[in-house]
């Protein structure tokens, strides 16, 4: 590997990545260059800690997916986990193991991805770890986010007759990446919606953080592994069942024929990285739920039921149990 | 990969996990289980927040590690910084990317090493990310420790004329690593201090929090890398040039007949994974400096120079620039 091409020493590396991180970030005490970051919460604020990997060959290729969208997604993954505790975002971590292909110019621009998020979201990159020689490029992105006492959105606090809700279309990131697979990142401009949403997904801070803070949602989730299996694991930590309605599930449209509306409806429930959030609502309050948040329209798709009904389907007229369909690390069909 | 030999879905390995953690961990609101976990510093205090890659191939292999000691060393690296910071350690997240030689028996006890660790210094394991089907297994460990209002300790904080300490005896890990590669685990009864220093390094926690709590110490960081390398990085940190004494520095002894004086000398100076505290003390101060800390000797090794002088040894007598040598990630020669 030439000098030319990769970081000279990990201090020149440090050196670059201090010249782009934030200058003084509120409650950061100290930054990237010492043993650990130092930071202040708010004062009597819980604070939620997420960490979520990222590597190459699993979550990314790097045909499919340009560097400032892996770095984008790495950290939208674990923005997304701190948005469905209903917390805010305020410092990130990022490790980073790299392949002897990822060179000078991809891993900038994987940084210039995660730092142009960050700035977005308000989020300090307070440091992390780099290694390399690795045979895969891998992330792990540590987000830590604050939340008002008592008001965190947990997956168990779901009532029986609680409505359930899911903001934006579901199933666009998995269209995206299959759109992808097809025309390797060119597409038409109608493809480019999902491709975006595939590579460039939007983490819903700001709605998580109004749901707590006004008291809303009774429980939340991110929709990381698809619909179905989410929706499953909200249930499940409530203790509950929960029926939803088919004909409801926001699913997003594409006019590629290879993608019916039996395919499209797959996609919403088992396809994975769509970033939204799922939540309940006491069916009393549900009448304060604005129809659209910040642009993202809020669909009501179910309510919760009693845990021996299960997680049912309502399609065509007939109730089926829905099946967990989504993505299981442990398990490979 | 058989259905007997590793979990059988992420939800199994999660409930195991569960199982496993501490169960009601002071500050701990919400663990493993959830979107992220919820956590409550003690009141106005900063958090100190590190993580550290461990991977299979760069930081440990299958032949020479047994999967507790993994996992040891793995939550011992983070653990060695938030020592370094004079914080106390309370929070650890586990991301885990198993390759598919790591079945159940190699993962459990993986993470017994980690429990074990964990519970000892008063860490609760909140939560983290899992992975499998990477080609190199990989650990990244993310700590929180706590640090009373402006008693961090930072690299950068050493005077002119500080004194130089480091606790206990340097090179040992890396003379366990030599005699390991050697005789593969065996060794004889001399050999089991140096291998086990290597395999389960003990991080200085208690010595860091207590050089904060009494304000003795100006400067700190961990040898992680080698004396020569970290003491540059606190220099540097510092503003500032050091001069130690090649006599004084606690070079860890070897009957090993390859292992002569000056190779123990320069593992002590680059061999790296000490993970003892070198730390600066004003002068004036020194004599509240104890002798043994929880049996830990602490030696006095140099003191800081003006930036000019440079980084310096005293050897037979004569003065050299001490060259930087230890491990960095980007640089292979």
């Amino acid at each position: 590997m030439s000098q030319n091409r990769t970081f000279k020493s990990e201090r020149e590396f440090t050196d670059w990545l201090k010249s782009r991180a934030a200058k003084k970030p509120r409650g950061l005490i100290l930054g990237i260059g010492d043993d650990a970051a130092l930071i202040e919460a708010r004062a009597g604020w819980p604070l939620a800690l997420t960490s979520d990997f990222s590597i190459e060959g699993i979550h990314f290729t790097e045909r499919l997916h340009p560097p400032a969208a892996v770095g984008h997604r790495a950290l939208a993954r674990s923005l997304s986990d701190i948005a469905a505790m209903g917390a805010t975002p305020r410092f990130a971590l990022i490790s980073l193991a790299l392949s002897p292909r990822a060179d000078r110019a991809w891993t900038k621009s994987l940084y210039e991805g995660i730092f142009r998020l960050a700035r977005r979201f308000g989020v300090a990159v307070a440091g992390g770890d780099t290694a390399a020689g690795v045979r895969q490029t891998a992330l792990d992105v540590t987000v830590a986010g604050e939340v008002a006492p008592g008001r965190a959105l947990l997956r168990s606090g779901a009532r029986r007759g609680d409505l359930i809700f899911v903001a934006g279309e579901l199933g666009l990131s998995a269209l995206g990446l299959r759109l992808l697979k097809k025309h390797n990142r060119s597409g038409s401009a109608r493809h480019q919606k999902a491709i975006r949403a595939h590579l460039y997904p939007e983490p819903q801070c700001p709605l998580g953080s109004y749901l707590a803070r006004r008291g809303l949602a009774s429980a939340a989730i991110d929709i990381s592994d698809g619909l179905s299996i989410d929706l499953a694991r909200l249930a499940e930590a409530s203790g509950l069942g929960a029926s939803i309605e088919a004909g409801r599930i926001p699913v997003a449209q594409s006019q590629e024929s290879p993608f019916g509306a039996r395919s499209l409806l797959s996609l919403a429930l088992g396809g994975g990285e769509d970033y939204k959030l799922l939540f309940t609502v006491p069916a009393a309050r549900s009448h304060l739920l604005p129809r659209r948040f910040q642009g993202i329209r809020i669909y009501r798709i179910g309510e919760m039921r009693g845990a021996r009904q299960g997680v049912t389907m309502v399609r065509d007229g007939k109730t089926v149990p829905l099946e967990p369909a989504g993505y299981d690390h442990f398990h490979r069909s």
